[in-house]
């Protein structure tokens, strides 16, 4: 039996072999993620997002722990965390593994951190080559964590059908995400740490704020009915979850009523066939051009004797 | 006079409108920086990165002022601040900005924020054409300000010839750009805030980890000579100032004595060489095709038909 079939079987070695591969771009890639295509566009991409210290993960934590203890059976839970700050990442030190381990041993939750931008030309497009294997292989909700800051970030967010803001007071600066741009594209947003004492002043600033953007986008461009949500928790005790489960889901029911789910499909999708295709183009140069031309014109650029804009006008 | 030959004599208004057109990716963009590309390499980029919270801005302010009251006649410097949350970005909101007056009033100070990611396919490559323009027009040093997480970010730390990672003691989890990997990429290291009482520990604990990093940099692959520095400040009364100055100095000396300036430099070129390749490839495949070939197999893709690779090979 293929590695793909075995994955679709429900085998996580297998499903984790197929994700490696991708990742480093190994030339099997293409046919993996062909075969597994006719099987996409079930699961639920969740985005979280949110400034580092705002205790996302935690909060991920408790979602995840929430659905699973619900749900009869279990759904099969995926999270890809891109967060370089998270503790599902590689790159986490200091003892945070220890906050997530209660999810990492439910068998039907499997995590992944992206660690490496991969071979797609980026971080973001290796992240939607790999919710897209996660979505064939049958997991729903699929779940992107990512740090509240920086493009590439916001673009990986920009994968997702739901997008959760989560802010908490107290983090140096007021209300980081709100400056960040990172408000912009919340449906649902999230005040965590409601216990702490100017909880309630940050969630009055974020009110606001929402208010400021809602007005706008009915007057100005009508985008759709839904109503973004502020909601409360506390990653600690579960305060809050439920109601962010529920939001969730009426979000889910407004983007297929809406369809809003099928346009955001056909954008993402656009965004994936550009890069492809941009891969693609550098591909098929590099094999039909000698390294030492590029290296030739570099060092003549160094010199200054061409520009690089002229070094271009030569090489292609 | 041309706008390039008002900008190179120092005509702010004209400098302003080139890079207004570099931005935007306006068709003259090209012969722009192609006039200013022989006036370019004089300028010490300086990378400034840290999460936010850290203090990062009160920094660039306080060094700025140091650099110009003990220097007769005040050197041009310029700012590129990318970073989202930082107050000189168009996205700050909150009265941050008061706090960045006073350097905003000094006539050599050129202050410039990048908020949109450009025509060049990204952030990190119009901050690159940016810094170019900057350079060629004689500032120096070009301090370049990013949030430090996201691999964008990262990238456009790797423009710098000099890199400084900020730390703060007190930002919910500890030492947030150490986990990022950020500290890998530091040429000097700062802990600001040095007044508050926890600012020793974060001291330690980033001078043990410096202390690996050297040790794995001198035992695997011996990079340089360079020692990095761990500097306390305190931007409120611009204490470690004068320190950070004689670091950044003794820095740039370094670089260009052990050659690896000129490494750095060739090393930045092939990244914009090869960015700059890429856009003209796609570029050429857009002038030669129909969009509608695109849209039409992009609704094949989404009705399933066909998978996005198969697309691709069609199209190219």
């Amino acid at each position: 039996m293929s590695q793909v079939k075995q994955a679709l079987d429900g085998n996580r070695l297998a499903l984790s072999k197929l994700i490696t591969k991708i990742e480093n771009g190994e030339s099997e890639s293409t046919e993996i993620l062909d075969e597994l295509f006719p099987f996409t566009n079930r699961g639920h991409i969740i985005g979280i997002t949110g400034p580092s210290g705002s205790g996302k993960s935690s909060l991920v934590n408790q979602f995840v722990r929430e659905l699973i203890t619900r749900n009869d059976p279990p759904p099969h839970i995926a999270v890809i965390a891109v967060d370089p700050t998270s503790p599902f990442t590689g790159g986490a030190i200091l003892g945070d593994r220890i906050r997530m381990r209660d999810v990492f041993e439910y068998p039907s939750v499997f995590i992944r951190s992206m660690a490496s931008r991969g071979a797609f030309g980026g971080i973001a497009a290796a992240t939607a080559a790999v919710a897209q294997v996660l979505d064939a292989v049958g997991f729903d909700p699929i779940i992107i964590e990512t740090v509240g800051a920086g493009q590439s970030e916001v673009e990986i967010a920009g994968l997702a059908y739901t997008t959760i803001v989560v802010e908490a007071p107290g983090l140096g600066d007021d209300i980081q995400a709100a400056k960040a741009g990172i408000l912009e594209i919340a449906d649902i947003m999230v005040v965590n740490k409601s216990d702490k004492p100017t909880a309630l002043s940050t969630a009055q600033s974020l009110e606001a704020m929402l208010a400021i953007r809602m007005e706008l986008a009915y007057g100005v461009k009508k985008t759709g009915n839904w109503t973004i949500p502020l909601i409360k928790t506390n990653a600690i005790n579960a305060g809050g979850i439920t109601e962010l489960i529920q939001a969730v889901e009426s979000h889910r029911r407004y983007l297929i009523e809406s369809g809003e789910w099928e346009r955001k499909r056909r954008k993402n999708m656009e965004t994936f066939l550009d890069r492809l295709i941009q891969n693609q183009l550098l591909d098929q140069w590099q094999h039909s051009h000698q390294a030492q031309d590029k290296q030739a014109l570099l060092q003549a650029i160094l010199d200054k004797e061409i520009t690089p804009y002229q070094a271009v006008r030569q090489l292609i």
